[in-house]
Order: C-alpha cells, then structure tokens, then sequence
C-alpha cells in the first residue's frame, strides 16, 4: 500500500512538474498502463503516449500553464483526492477553473517518489472558466 | 443526465441537514439503493437502513457535528466533487478534519431536488482530526 507520504511528494510534484513545462519527469508520476478521464465523462486515455498527447494538448491551449493546489490532499487507502485551480495563461491575461483530481496510486520502486499514478479522474466544467482573480 | 443546478441543491442540502440533524430529510437524499465507502477503503455500505446507522453513528460521536463546505463544488457528468470540512464539537471543544466527498447522482423525480445520490466516497484521513482553527 502506497504511504501517505510518498503520495504527497508525488501530488506536489504533478502540479509543479506540469507548471514548469517538464514534460518527461511529469509522465514519470504515471504508471505505464495509467488511466485517465479528464474531465470525468470523457474518453479514458490508457497508457503514456495518450497522457503526453493530453499534456501536449493542454500546454498547446494557453502561452503557459500553472496548477495550483488550493487545499489540503485527502488521502485514504492509496487513494487521493485535492482542491486546484488551472490557470492557464493566453497572452496578458490569466484565466482559471476549479478542478478535483481524485488519483489512485500503486507502488513502484523505480520511480522517484516510490509510487506511481494507477488511475486518475477529474472533476471539472470546463464552462466554469473564467479570468483568474 | 442529472443537470448541474440540481447537483449543485442537493449537495447544499446535503451539508446543512447533515449539520441541522434533519435525520430524515438527509437520507432522503440518498437513492433507496445507494451505496457509501467513507472513508475510502472501509466496507460499503449500501441502502438507507446502513446509511442511516452511519449517520447516527456519527452524531452519537460527539455533542453535535457540522459539515461546512470549503470550497466550489466541481461537477461533471453527474457527478460531483467538492471539499469540506467535519467539525464535531465535543464538550467545550470543536474539532475538525479535511474531506472531499465524490458523489454520482440519478434522476429522481420524486426527490426534493429532481437528483438523488447513487454512489458516494469520501476521502479523508481520522488521523488528521484536530482541534478546529
């Protein structure tokens, strides 16, 4: 069972490895076979070269980027979810959306926080988008 | 499809007839067949009558037990996630611990809010129970 503590680094590396544009460590965070429904109700994307499409396609979408944490993670038996806001950037303005990431983790001795991404679903509209406060 | 706005009722109704002690009401907003795993990783609970023993449980921990919501709840597809807080008073004492409760919702036309919960898990630790700010 993947710690409370291994879960928490690697939380706070998916926000700040996806901010910073540091595409190959961000997709180390993700099991291989990973799944991901983002937002909830849309196609899961299986395995890396569908989740760096996805990145690929977010970072393509604004000028940059930047997750931000907005409360404490929830943990619960290899499970977890947190508060964030998208805060993409397109030319002098920032926008912002409210999102829930609920992630399921697995360990894994080769990766850098000891644990990796199973399976990861978010909740989110993305009609809710609007300028960043 | 349950609609947003009606998502958006049930989960306020949620919270305050939780706080209010409306013991009633808040199964109400339960399908007869829902099921609970709260927190993640303890046995399901599934129906009204094993919903209701947790709802009582939970009350006769302390004196009284609030849930204030402490954030925007994120919806999509029917379901919805949102952050709160459990704040039970005990004696002189108010304690308090981060959830994010992940609910699915159906239509339900004979509910007060059009949509009922189907399935709900709540994320949350008891260990980080502490005294309320």
């Amino acid at each position: 069972m993947p710690d409370a503590a291994q879960i928490r680094a690697a939380v706070d590396a998916y926000t700040e490895l996806f901010s910073a544009g540091d595409r190959a460590a961000w997709l180390r965070l993700w099991a291989s076979d990973a799944t991901m429904e983002d937002p909830v109700g849309t196609p899961v994307k299986v395995g890396h070269e569908a989740i760096g499409r996805f990145y690929d396609e977010s970072h393509g979408l604004a000028d940059s980027i930047r997750l931000v944490r907005t409360g404490p993670v929830r943990i619960a038996a290899g499970e977890a979810a947190f508060p964030m806001q998208a805060r993409p950037t397109i030319g002098a303005g920032e926008l912002m959306v409210d999102i829930i990431d609920v992630m399921r983790f697995v360990d894994d001795e080769t990766s850098p926080h000891g644990v990796v991404i199973a399976e990861m679903r978010a909740f989110w509209d993305p009609a809710e988008t609007r300028p960043a406060d």
